[in-house]
């Protein structure tokens, strides 16, 4: 038996890290700029401690390009290495450095967490340069270390000429990189992973207008001078505590981060937690548009100021896709597949103390001004009412502030409709029926009905609110919805007392099958008769609620199996005290009748949205003549 | 100056492996089946070089759980390994083992592609197990070899006493993975990642019922036998030749890849390219349903018919990511960004070779079988339609299949249709005017205005289709597109004739003051006086196209920014020759003339679709009384 040890050999890790680890190649610069933001933030921390004793001053981080050399140049200010952390921490691919300095440093508290990934993603710049240089002076009395590499394992150690501490890294592109020699495209990649990021980064200088001088003539040109050109904003407002910032200052962060949208947030809340996981943040609610599948993904994931991804699925939870803003956490795993990610215990929790923090928010707000939040409902209601649907916790949360608009314009809580409508819209078995409309002009003639009742109508419009009313109706007692257009509302909300017809029995049985040899036996009408007020419409035409609704959840997914192919099924509701319908029965010529029948039910139909096309037509030219 | 070797130690490389490399713990058995396929495969392919001699038989890759001693185990009866073999393959971590067998045999034809990624994946095992070991046995004259490894770099190499050909992969699953003990989860990953690998994998067993034997009696139980349990086909359509399959067969393999799809594909096309780059598989075109975003990403990619991914988004064009079916390719790069797959020049090379293969195969199936094409074109239409706005290539080959057709149900290719049309519907000026409708039931009137006059109409009703006119006017010359109710037919299709007006200029001029008067100056329709037959409509609301398509354009993507929000504007064409308008302008009492034209106006807006809401059963109410 022999034991041994594995031996990876350094051929092989190159093109493994060159293929599998980074494969977007721009990532390098994120990389580089990430080191010598950790090298800049480590420098600091040790003076904060004690440890250096240097002059710090305002440390920048530098990109030059250098067009003729074929250069790109990553220079800081900060820590820097001797000729030992170079061996340590450049020739030994390992996370080795950076988990050896967190160690140490570990009870320094939260800048702990500045420490990136330094070791490994220094060599991510292969992907892109032959040639890497590193020139380096650590802030320790010790000589300047000047290391090259051409991507083989072998390199090249000497002393370094470099003067001032800090270290430079100097990328020689490679011919097929030469998009990294660009101004723009640095400039982007820039904005893009850096905009944030907690030192000044320099890349050019930019030409500022000073004042003239007093006294200077109107023809005179002001003076100008050049100045450092700082592409990222070092302090962004989710590093700040809230009580530093105002409602202005959230919405100038928001057009900082969305610079292309023009419509303000309708409100914001910052996300700011260090146990059990760090994670900071600002969210927003957007201003939503129809389609709903664009608005999703505009969250950002930064993890110490760095820019991660705007793919945030999986950490937030499902329904609050559509929010934007960022959030920050260094708890995140990064690289991980999205399956993973659901399973892993920390992003479970992140995901419920943000649905918790989403919550919480939405409740101030109702309970500190109802006024401005009902004005913002219509804007904010899908995201509530599908956190509702999926996510248990948030739906009892939501109980506080879910609001229930009515086609009049008004706004309730459930707790507070009920109590409102309870003495006229319960039944005779004791069930409150919720009236409500899904369309305010289609439904005109319906909803105008039960108001003349005197029954509210609620405004039910959203794509998922046939799947809420389900849950409501599941998870509440005695509570059902009913569209004002499924039946007849005698029929909707029974009563005890029922009105008494004008027509006898034998006069109704007459009537009922003059209707139905007019219809026919294809119509998929069936006729009701119901005598109600003189004054109602005399006929109407209705759609029961259940298979209604059950083809709706179809469409929006979920509801019961097999029903998208089922005939629409319709009842002709006739009432049976309306003058008309008198008229009709004593209207002795057959042809008078079926006329008089055809044009009424065409009007029935009509009121619902039913008479299309050729019929349509046909009933305008038919109608035409009757101006006439 | 010193030069030296990158040193990556090995204490170091394991969490890296784990950590970055496979995060998706599950796939681990991919890996492992994927090496227990190739060793088989090897085998298979020494022995038919003449290098291997061996008695082959009907090789199995076998897979077993041992609940009681947490173990999972992995058998192939394949090449099986040397000592010097583990030492090379197993003790370095690298690509090595798999390169050199490549470059060794790979003139011996395509099965050379059957390496896989030996070497790196068996690694992968220590995601899920503590400990693993291995117990292999060469094909070639040598004692049998027992690996075992703890994750940590040292392992123990000594004599094994495995008898038989192959190698037996033991893993120890580790405490926080007993879900790969579990024979649910086992056989869900080998149906997810192993359904269509070319070696059977045996995964326990089933009971089989065996006829009786004659004379048996009926209460007799049937004899049973146990067999073994193949869990996958090794020989998937795709890998076979089109000439040795029929419909059927395709077919079957759809409700092989989907078996949750009740509905059969509409045609399927069979991939095979071996140069310049390597390339099978089957595309289904499927039926597809209302909602186009669920659709996407049912194509499963494949390498060597392991299933990688169904993310196909930067390999298959945009618009064909609605078909279904499977891609093998070796050519495609795993493991990186979508942005870098979508700059990758092989990549590039297949995603167009996808397309032309998918507009040829459109092009075949419209030439050999119209009628039946023209069956499918609505199920069809949206991504074709889709393809010739997002690829100019596309476009181009599809001007000989693409259909347009009319309300009337005829189908006609745009060079047919100018044919067929350009008698009657060329203007004045030279130019094509192709009259259209997106909504038979809603524009009826219009569109039987447009058939009396002669005029075809076509039936232009999916969601890109302003996009598409759009890009066929500025690509054609003298071709425009206008919707049937844009504007009176006279005006759409100026002609040099016109008609004579029975009114007078004075009487006109009367005429529409009085209907001035009774709209109002809020009103969103301006009165456009015309001649015309004196049997059409009186009365007719237009819309102009250009603002209509332009917002339309706007709701899907694309078109004129801002537009919005624009109010609707209408004209009210009064057909001047219709008598009923004449009867208006010799009305004397105002009242009754205002009567009159409001019931006319809202005629016209019915027919139109504009009378809504309370307007809608305010003259639903008159209507009644007007039958009384």
């Amino acid at each position: 038996m022999a034991t041994g040890k594995i031996n990876v050999s350094v051929e092989n890790i190159f093109p493994l890290i060159k293929k599998f680890l980074y494969s977007d190649h721009e990532i390098f610069l994120r990389e580089l700029v990430s080191n010598a933001t950790d090298a800049t933030l480590k420098l600091k921390h040790l003076a904060s401690i004690g440890e250096a004793k240097v002059e710090l001053g305002d440390p920048l981080i530098e990109i030059k390009i250098d067009k003729e050399a074929k250069t790109l140049h990553i220079l800081d200010q900060g820590i820097g290495m001797t000729e030992e952390e170079v061996k340590k921490y450049i020739n030994e691919v390992a996370f080795s450095g950076a988990e050896e300095f967190l160690d140490k440093y570990k009870d320094a508290g939260k800048d702990a967490g500045i420490i990136g990934h330094f070791g490994l993603g220094f060599y991510s710049s292969f992907m892109v340069a032959d040639r890497v240089e590193i020139l380096t002076k650590s802030y320790q009395d010790a000589p300047a270390v000047h290391w090259s590499c051409d991507g083989s394992p072998e390199f090249t150690l000497k002393k370094g000429k470099k003067k001032e501490r800090g270290t430079e890294i100097i990328l020689h592109i490679a011919e097929d990189s030469g998009e990294f020699l660009e101004e723009g495209r640095i400039r982007a990649l820039l904005l893009k992973y850096n905009k944030f990021m907690p030192v000044p980064i320099k890349f050019g200088t930019r030409t500022e207008t000073l004042p003239k001088p007093e006294g200077a003539g109107e023809d005179e040109p002001a003076p100008t001078r050049e100045v450092d050109n700082i592409v990222n904003n070092p302090t962004p407002a989710w590093t700040k505590k809230p009580a530093d910032l105002k409602d202005e200052d959230y919405n100038s962060f928001y057009r900082e981060l969305y610079p292309m949208q023009f419509e303000e947030p309708l409100f914001h809340i910052h996300l700011n937690v260090d146990y059990p996981f760090n994670l900071t943040g600002i969210l927003y609610f957007p201003k939503l548009n129809q389609d709903l599948a664009l608005q999703k993904d505009r969250i950002q994931l930064y993890q110490n100021q760095v820019f991660i991804t705007d793919n945030v699925e999986g950490i937030v939870p499902e329904f609050l896709t559509m929010l934007r803003g960022v959030i920050d956490s260094p708890d995140i795993p990064l690289n991980v597949s999205r399956s993973y990610l659901q399973a892993d215990g920390a992003v479970k929790k992140i995901s419920s103390y943000i649905t918790r923090k989403v919550a919480d928010k939405l409740n101030s707000l109702f309970r500190e001004d109802r006024e401005n939040f009902e004005k913002k409902w219509n804007d904010i209601k899908i995201v509530i009412e599908y956190g509702m649907l999926s996510e248990e916790k948030f739906f009892e949360k939501a109980e506080g502030f879910a609001l229930y608009p009515t086609v009049d314009g008004a706004y309730y809580t459930l707790e507070e409709l009920r109590e409102k409508v309870s003495g006229q819209q319960t039944d005779k078995d004791g069930k409150l029926v919720l009236l409500y409309a899904s369309d305010r002009e289609a439904q005109h003639a319906y909803i105008r009905a039960a108001r003349d009742k005197g029954y509210e109508v609620l405004l039910m419009d959203s794509p998922i609110v046939a799947h809420l009313m389900q849950k409501l109706e599941t998870s509440k007692e005695n509570l059902s919805f009913a569209r004002v257009d499924a039946d007849s509302l005698d029929k909707l909300i029974r009563k005890e007392d029922t009105q008494i017809s004008k027509l006898s029995d034998e006069e109704q049985q007459t009537l009922k099958k003059q209707l139905e040899d007019v219809l026919g036996e294809k119509s998929p009408y069936t006729v009701q008769l119901e005598p109600a007020d003189s004054e109602a419409a005399p006929f109407m035409i209705t759609e029961p609620e259940f298979m209604r609704r059950m083809k709706e959840m179809q469409r929006t997914g979920g509801g019961m199996f097999g029903l998208g192919n089922m005939p629409e099924l319709y009842n002709l509701v006739v009432n049976t005290n309306h003058p008309l319908v008198g008229e009709i029965l004593a209207t002795k010529t057959e042809k008078k009748r079926q006329r008089l029948i055809n044009q009424c039910v065409d009007l029935a139909r009509l009121s619902k949205g039913l008479l299309k096309g050729e019929e349509l037509t046909t009933f305008i030219r038919r109608s035409y003549d009757l101006v006439k």
